[in-house]
């Protein structure tokens, strides 16, 4: 008998419309930079208000992680997991500091960078018919150009953060990408080359043609 | 000659007035957890955006954490990195799955339930002379009590939120106690009594004693 593959959750049908912005795409390019094959439960979104759900993930989100019993939930957590027990997404174990700032910019996506990129797109779709959503908006785009500064300062001409490819790579370009259609990655040719070099790899490529031919099949179009 | 020991970053005065609300608490915390003493390089604002600074972590934040050649940022990697090379803080290495679980809950503290109640605090410094103010509140709490609610549900009357007190669990605690002064807390007894039972170890008590003895120092209390 085949040994089960891990089993990822992810949106029947994503309000992204498929454009790889909802947080499986993170696990699904981990799992493919990797070479390892996995599942999909597909959930809709009442899905994932249910106790079967809830039992997986307390906050009812997605994407899950299910494999030989364990259960978890935190797509970064679960990048760092693949991370840890395949080649290709960290430095090797032997040079422990090269390792641990790899998964320092794991957090420095996760908890500097998205949330004020989380915060302006939640703007944008819960607030957009507030009287206050034009004025507030500079605010918003402000604390976002400032990270952007930062990282791209830091980045200056390397190709990746912190010598070569890694997972804290793979959650930034992640969370840079929720910017693209708001023009605010104009001002920095730097963050773009470094979106372009990351989506030019043949796991991203994969990973969001499979997640957007999810949202096709949802949606009737092909 | 003595080993060097590791050296972090902290507010020379906090803008908490000493409350333990800075990230410099969490490392602190994690490190009287696990019985290593520490320095402590204190920055002023002005300081925090220098060169020097920088080098160490280029959004121009503190905590960073020093030793033995290694420079890190980011709070979470930082204890990430204190739990993975002494006992306590997190499970065994042996039962990785109870492991991998712990390293979850860091990321649910740091990216599911932090950031809605950072927005929450940054609007009440940022935004309120702002005229939407009062009438964006209601958005704001809503967020953090949807959050309270599920974290409330999972914890039930388990004293930690995974097994044994962790690394996940600490985070945890340093993100909840951020509402302490609003009152939004008071409708979810179970994490009260979860902070309570944090704040009552011996290694919090320390280190919130440090960390407020800076402060004192700095504003001629005493």
């Amino acid at each position: 008998m085949a040994t089960p593959l891990p089993t990822i959750t992810a949106f029947e049908r994503s309000p992204d419309r498929g454009r790889g912005l909802a947080r499986d795409m993170r696990v699904r390019w981990a799992l493919e930079e990797v070479g390892q094959p996995y599942d999909v439960r597909l959930l809709s979104f009442e899905a994932m208000k249910q106790p079967a759900h809830l039992e997986r993930n307390p906050f009812g989100q997605i994407p899950t992680w299910e494999h030989q019993g364990e259960v978890m939930f935190e797509s970064g957590a679960i990048v760092l997991h693949i991370a840890q027990r395949h080649p290709g997404l960290l430095p090797p174990a032997p040079d422990a500091a090269a390792r641990d700032r790899a998964v320092m910019w794991m957090f420095a996506a996760l908890t500097t960078v998205e949330p004020p990129i989380v915060e302006r797109s939640l703007a944008a779709v819960l607030e957009r018919d507030k009287p206050w959503y034009e004025a507030r908006l500079p605010l918003l785009d402000e604390r976002v150009r400032a990270r952007l500064q930062q990282l791209s300062a830091h980045l200056g001409d390397a190709d990746w953060l912190d010598g070569p490819f890694s997972a804290g790579d793979l959650l930034m370009v992640t969370v840079l990408r929720r910017l693209e259609s708001t023009g605010l990655l104009d001002a920095w040719p730097t963050l773009q080359a470094y979106i372009a070099r990351a989506v030019a790899r043949p796991a991203w490529q994969r990973a969001f043609d499979a997640q957007r031919a999810v949202f096709l099949a949802a949606s009737g179009e092909s």
